[in-house]
């Protein structure tokens, strides 16, 4: 079956509808709905696994590549571990129903801001089907209906596993309607879906770098723009190299191919002589290729081993998702922020210093969305910050900035407990 | 002198750059610079009344009407009164620096948030220069620069008001760049501002609702979308009379032009022919005129002395900014929380009634910026909810909603405290 624009638009007007009422249910009905997903997925891995290998089957017979095959591969054990993040987005608080800022006015007024869902929530998304789970997790906790638009190639897999929280809410008494499947995955519904602010007051893009920039400047509604991360990793004057090398190798090693590892390593002169053959001996062990500034150069180039390029002005605010890492020398703090500032995505910025003044000046002056003093950047990330499941990093200061928990899926509206109070 | 695009850009430039020293000077340099344009505002009053003149020469010139040529007038009065609100906004907390969300995690990283400016605010506004020294006033004590692009009509005086401010500034040592004044009224810049996501972090567009709506489709950064208001009071089966006739009158007749006033009064039928005629004779005593719908009218149709007009499709959902308002009878709360849902406009909706679980239903399922029980919708503004200044009304449910203070003018970045801490 086909979804024209009308289907599409009947599926926004239906979330809509369904999210009134999901906005006051009770933490009890959706964390039952939650439980039933997790148990939907282990009883029914058999038909999940079956659609799966449908979607399999054309990624091979389109001459997909491995690495995607394997995004798109569910497995029994894959399968486990999304029950598993279901019930434990279960466990965390709920967002809903938390009254803040409250007070009462000279006149009697009782005043205060009540935490409220946003209402639906967009989702549109590439590859991996178990983020129709983890989105819909999300957006049942935090009281949020949704809109689920997957990518054509795991197009079987989003649909069997939309059916089972479909049904699994269902029987928790929770409207079927507040989880929609667009199961059309012709494009031209994405620029329709882009327009529909009457029902969708944020979309949710998760993707490439150009897919989720055209949905920020094309979407009426508010969008979650984030996920590309251009982050630093300034080595002061005196910087203790025992913190710096561990930590500029965790940022570049431990996931090069994530938003908040390093691109760029700064390095001030005055420590780069000893710094630098330390950790480039390092940074090879685990095959990373160096792009080095000319200073830089001049100091690793007789090393051996090494796999170093000379940097190129493209290698500056690169994101390079790879073990690649650009390098360059700076003569003082007030350099390697300046590099900052117009380099930087505002994302993951980490300098490391035993200067307290460096170190303060560093947090206060940098304008991204975590700032470290001597710690790796790969630590910006939900579950690391405390905030449980997380739906996305923020570089955008509007709304929320940085990692996204259910707090960040809700808004709030003032509610006001009069006794025939008028204005004068 | 005429402002080409390049100007423009040159202003947005500067004004970025001024953003970021300004992110982080002491709040007792801000207050200063209040403080001084206070003082200036008493000081060179002549000077400003004199470039005001001017303005309501060609007002007059060009035949516009006496409405708006008070709207353009500067008096000594007028011009003490904003000095007086200058100060007042010296006096409210400073919201940048507090810290917040702090916690230390199992690995010894402290992590939390630090409130901090947005950076550069785009004010685009109409005929009143008061504008400028409130939304400039505003900004500084939140510690944002601020491009001002008044009306034509108000040129002559909000240019005087902006090199007042801009001189004030400066000699409280703060750059002269945080404020820029746009001093070129050619429309196709409002387009080119628009665009200028790169320099300005949130535009705050004042005028009327088709302004704002042109800025708030057209804009690629974000916008404080509000002032429109079409707001309901509810009258339920319950009402305390002696409540609900004050309510509804002081909602409507207190000032009808702004956008938190009343526009349709929903009654249960079960208390319409006792509350009606009560409300319609106080109501009428202001001059207003009720649009009734059928049934309402039967119960009004004989009364003396009102001004009654059948209601007609477009009287639901339509904001008056008069003394009208529509009139309708409804069978159950439930019919008037359908008609609010389809009708209101997220701004300001009131219920009257002496049943607690009415109340309470009315606070949880109303979808509005403020919610109210036994009180008049007068009361959504900033001073009245004791946030002090306000920069608007926000009828968006991202990132701000409901009356804007300082603090909707912020947002945060997360400090991360480490001692060399990588990731596992």
């Amino acid at each position: 079956m086909k979804n024209t624009i009308d289907e599409l638009k009947a599926k926004g007007k239906a979330a809509k509808e369904a999210s009134h009422k999901l906005a006051y249910i009770s933490t009890e009905i959706k964390n039952k709905a939650l439980e039933n997903i997790a148990a939907d997925l282990r009883a029914k891995s058999k038909e999940i696994l079956a659609a799966n290998k449908l979607d399999l089957k054309s990624a091979s017979a389109n001459g997909i590549n491995e690495t995607m095959q394997d995004r798109l591969l569910l497995t029994e054990a894959r399968l486990e571990a999304m029950a598993k993040d279901v019930l434990s987005i279960a466990r965390l608080p709920d967002p809903v129903g938390e009254m803040f800022d409250t007070r009462t006015m000279p006149n009697g007024l009782l005043i205060g801001k009540k935490r409220v869902p946003l209402g639906v929530i967009g989702a549109m998304y590439e590859s991996r089907p178990n983020v129709t789970i983890d989105i819909s997790a999300l957006c049942i906790k935090s009281g949020n209906a949704v809109i689920l638009r997957g990518g054509k190639e795991a197009f079987h897999s989003n649909l069997a596993l939309a059916k089972l929280v479909q049904s699994a809410i269902e029987k928790a008494s929770m409207s079927v309607g507040s989880v929609q499947f667009v199961d059309n995955t012709d494009r031209s519904l994405v620029g329709e879906m882009l327009k529909m602010s009457e029902y969708i007051d944020l979309m949710i893009p998760r993707g490439g770098e150009s897919f989720v920039k055209f949905v920020a400047q094309n979407a009426a509604m508010g969008v979650v723009a984030g996920g590309i991360g251009v982050c630093h990793t300034y080595v002061d004057a005196t910087a203790d190299i025992t913190k710096a090398v561990p930590i500029v190798y965790n940022a570049k090693v431990q996931k090069p191919s994530v938003c908040n590892a390093l691109d760029t390593i700064l390095v001030h002169k005055a420590i780069a002589q000893q710094f630098l053959p330390l950790a480039a001996r390092e940074l090879t062990k685990a095959k990373v290729e160096l792009h080095c500034d000319t200073r830089s150069m001049v100091i690793l180039k007789n090393q051996k081993g090494l796999i170093l390029k000379a940097a190129v002005k493209a290698d500056w605010g690169k994101e390079f998702l790879a073990l690649v890492a650009a390098v360059k020398v700076v003569d003082s703090l007030d350099e390697a922020l300046d590099h900052i500032e117009i380099y930087g995505s505002g994302h993951s910025e980490a300098i490391v210093t035993e200067d307290y003044t460096a170190g303060m000046r560093f947090l206060n002056e940098v304008d991204a969305a975590c700032v470290y003093v001597n710690a790796s950047t790969r630590f910006t990330d939900g579950a690391q910050f405390g905030l449980g499941a997380e739906v996305g990093i923020s570089t955008q200061k509007m709304h929320a900035r940085g990692p996204m928990g259910l707090k960040e899926l809700t808004t709030y509206k003032w509610l006001v407990f009069g006794n025939g109070q008028i204005r004068p």
